[in-house]
Formats: C-alpha cells, structure tokens, sequence
C-alpha cells in the first residue's frame, strides 16, 4: 500500500503507448507505469483487459478510485469515441464533457478541434496544456505552447483557453524519410559513431541553413544528401543535419504571424532539441516544461468530481 | 534492316529503367525500346551483359556503330564514374569529357555537379537540357527549364550553359508518405474511384492552399487528414490534394528570386500536372517539351564525332 491514499489512476494512452499514474491527493504522483500497450498493440481491441493488465491490480488495491484517460483511447479508432470540443476550449469545457467507455471502467477526455477551411484536431495534447497551464498559472493570460514530437502541436492560449493549433508532422516526415528515402541510405553505413558535440554541430548547421534559405525546406532536402557525396558531411551525421532542416522549417513556419514567446511541453531530449533551434532563430527566452500530462488528467478530474472516492455499490 | 542507315546507339540508362535508342542522320529516332533494367536492377552489376540483351541485334547488324548513354549509368553505383562536369557546364564540356566504360563499348556522358556551401548534382538531367535547346535554340539566350520527376530540378540556363540547379525531392518524398506514413492510410480504403474532373479539383485544392499559405507546406500535410476526418474532403482525393500541396511548395519555393518563365521538360502527364499548378500561381505560358533525351544524346555524340562510322578493326 502507498503511504499516502490514493485518489485518482489517471491513463495517457496514445498510439503507441499506455502511461498509468497512482495519484494522490493535491495531484501527487505516487506510481508510474509505461507499457508497450498504445492503440496500435492492443490486441483484438481488448481496451478492458489491456487497461486491467496495467492498472488492475491499483483497482482491487483501492476498489473506490475513478479513473481518466487522454489521447488517441477516445479517437474513432480507440475504446469509445470522446466527439471533439471546439476551439477556442478551455479546461472548464474538457471537463464537463468526458465520456465513459462501455461498462464505465474509464472516463475518456475528448480531444479538440479546429474546424473551418482549414481543419485541425489533437487528442492528448489539451490535457497536457491543461497541466502546463497548472504548473504555470501566469501562462493562462497569453502564450504560445510547442509540443514536439511525431505531430507536433503548436498551440496559441490565452485566457485560459486553446484557442486556435496546427500540427507539423515533422516527427513522422523524419521517420519516414530516415526509414524509407534515399536520405536514410547513409545511415546504414559502417560508419564511425559520432560522439555528441559533433551532431550537435550538424543539428545546428540543418536548422541554420533552413533558416538563411530564403525559402523553405523543399530545395534543401536532397543536400542531406548532396553534402555528403561532395564530401563536406560526414554520412554518420546526415541524419542531424536532416533534423535540423524539419524542425527548422517547423519553426520557421510555426512562428509565421506569431508574436507571443513559445513554451516548450513534452520529453526532455526532444524539448532540448527544439530549444537549441530555437536559440539559432534568435530566440533564447525558452521555457521548457517537462510530462505535464499527469497534473492535467489531475485537474480535469477534479473539476468533473472524480478525484474523491465513489459511492461503492453494497 | 531499318530503311534509314544507323548512325549511333544511344542509351538513357538511370536508377530504374533504360531506355534504349536507335538514331539515324541527324538525330532521326529509328526505333526505341524501353526496359525495367535500370542500374538497381542489374543482376551481378553485370552492366555489359544487359547492354548485349537490350542492344545486342543493333550491334550485330551494324558494328560500326558507336554507343553513348546518360545518366546514372556514369555514377558511383554504375558501370563506369564519369566524374561531373562543374556549373556553368555547356553542351561542349559535356561532349569532351565522355568516359567509356572498361572495353569501350559505350561512352558515359558526365553529370553536373555545383559545389559550394550547397552543392547539388544531377545525371541524365544534363542531356536532356542538351536537348531541349537543340529543339528551342531561342532558350539558350536564357531560360528555367523544369525536369519534374522523383527527383526535380530547377534550371537555369543562360548563353547556352547550366549555370545553376536546384534538386527538389517532390516525387520522392510524395511516395514515401503515400507508402509508408498516416496521409496514405485512406488510399487503400474502399472507396469508389473517382473521376478525372474530382482528382483535378482535388489537386487544384492542394496547390492552392498551399500558394495562400503564407508560410509553406509543413503546417498544412496533415490537413490531408484532417480534411477527411471532418468531412471536408472525400478520401480517395486526399493523395491528389497532398500532390497538390507538395507540388505547390515546390513552385513556391523554385519561383524564389528567379525571373525567367518556366519550360517543363519530361514525362507529359507529369509536365500537365505541372502545368496546371503553374497556373493557379498565374503562371499561364509554361512551354511544354517531352522526351528531349534522344535529341541531347544524338547532339553531345555529333559535338564528340561519334555520329559517323567507327574504323572497323581488319
């Protein structure tokens, strides 16, 4: 048993993971469990018994406890489908519209959407703005929130409310550029391993030339390759300087018509990443916040009543 | 026995097919053939042996004729390396820098290469800008030739030489998203094809998010998705309106800083597609070449005087 009573199993269950947090009272954390379990491996889309695998054993501990789920669990592909809050959506609106799975065992955060000529949605990344909004209260007013990764969300806030995103699938594009283009041949070289100050130095030399191209990324990319064969790109460090060309022209891009300084959510080595492409385009003052999911999950369960113990059935 | 006497063998030989050319007096094309045996498919880097299956009856019936190819049959991974030409290259370096494969029974034609703090390459793409100015001799003046393809480049000419080239992955990286991420999950969903005019439209609604942007493609690939997900496009056109978007950035950014109009050398279905996105940037006299390889391969063999009969060894 944990010293302190649990109050809250709280679920980030995306595409390709399943993370689990024991919760205490105030939205203390006082387990984590990562397992393989995202979507995509859940198998014959057994969501019950993946979810009793993971957390079965905190249910039959403390019978009373709710639990709550963000991400792709609540897409058309999931456990059951959470329909979207529209923008401008703020924690308020996530909270009064959960839906339950089947059976009950889990109320789903629903994503959010944009709609309009050009339509856009999330699900996950709101509940970890909801908890970047927790930890940094004076955010609220007005900010700018970069969550790097696979699809990276850009996402304007201000008076609390997720007001307008876009997705940059620059996460995706890299993978599958490395896995399956001509850009990825070198990777597989009997190269030399090259040690960190080196790739950092070809990270930075994409984003630069990203960023001094006039253009944008298109008339770039082949020269991850080009440099190499003229001998001015070492093969084992293509694949940096690639990064660097993205997430420069994410940036690039990202802070088109943008005034308000960008917070960094998300993983740590990825946020450095971006923090370092960040300083290349002038902009040093980063904030960079860590998993912010829990202290969301914590929030919205909170204000849905969920973070108290449930009337148990005699 | 073809009516017209032979005068030289010539071979457009890149990554995935050859193209085979019989020519006659003054660059007649006698007869073509075309074969999937492109340098990724020659079994054993056996090069000589399926130049004997593709021309080897043309060789026996006229011995005297000599054998000329472009592209990237003259690479690292070909027959023979015929190191590049450097920028500005003109019909003339080309023709006095042919290598001949080890027993001489063709000469490679050299690609070109511009070095510098961005270098790029290309091979074959040479010698159909070769061909294009003999079939225009009024571009040589100055002109910016578009070879669309897997790999695009963008070239300006002036007095007759390639002073400058941009390679864009357009084709490339179209097929490895449409392969291999989420924007290609709709396609093998069973959805009624669609018609010509819709696929059009669709395509047309890419290039032209893409030119409003104000920024670039990186923030809008995923609307490919979105777009479908919130009913505003039908999925079976969201590849076209992805084509649309990567094509138009590659317009977007090919346009940056240059001044000359357009002319599409190529494969014609490709060149219309071209054409049209051209357009929607009110781009509207965009000339149209085709296959101008015969001609820049008969024109660099008579600048080498390789166009008459050899000596036949007694």
């Amino acid at each position: 048993m944990a010293a302190t009573e649990p109050a809250l199993i709280a679920l980030d269950w995306g595409t390709s993971s399943l993370r689990a947090y024991l919760m205490g009272p105030g939205g203390a954390v006082l387990e984590t469990r990562r397992l393989p379990l995202g979507l995509m491996q859940v198998p014959g889309r057994d969501f019950a018994g993946v979810m009793e695998r993971a957390v079965g054993d905190w249910r039959l501990a403390w019978p009373g406890l709710r639990a709550v789920a963000a991400g792709m669990i609540g897409s058309a592909q999931g456990w059951v489908e959470a329909p979207y809050a529209e923008c401008p959506a703020g924690t308020d609106e996530l909270a009064r519209a959960l839906v339950p799975v089947p059976g009950g065992a889990l109320l789903v955060i629903p994503g959010v959407a944009r709609y309009g000529a050009a339509p856009d949605m999330m699900r996950g990344e709101e509940t970890q703005i909801v908890g970047a909004l927790v930890q940094r209260p004076a955010l609220a007013a007005g900010a700018l929130f970069v969550l790097p990764g696979t699809h990276s969300k850009w996402v304007p806030v201000s008076d609390g409310r997720i007001r307008d995103f876009r997705t940059f699938m620059t996460g995706e594009v890299f993978a599958t550029l490395r896995e399956h283009s001509i850009l990825g041949r070198f990777a597989t070289k009997d190269a030399p391993a090259a040690d960190a100050g080196r790739l950092a130095e070809a990270f930075a030399r994409g984003v630069t030339a990203l960023r001094d191209s006039g253009s944008g990324a298109a008339p770039l990319l082949f020269s991850a390759r080009a440099l190499v064969l003229a001998g001015q790109l070492r093969p084992e460090l293509s694949l940096e300087y690639l990064s660097g060309l993205l997430i420069g022209e994410e940036i690039r891009c990202g802070l088109h018509g943008e005034g308000a300084a960008p917070v960094l959510v998300g993983d740590a080595a990825l946020c450095d990443r971006y923090r370092r492409a960040f300083a290349l385009f002038g902009i040093d003052e980063v904030a960079v916040l860590g998993d912010t999911a829990p202290a969301g999950l914590w929030r919205i369960a909170e204000l849905a009543e969920l973070t108290g113990r449930k009337e148990l059935q005699p």
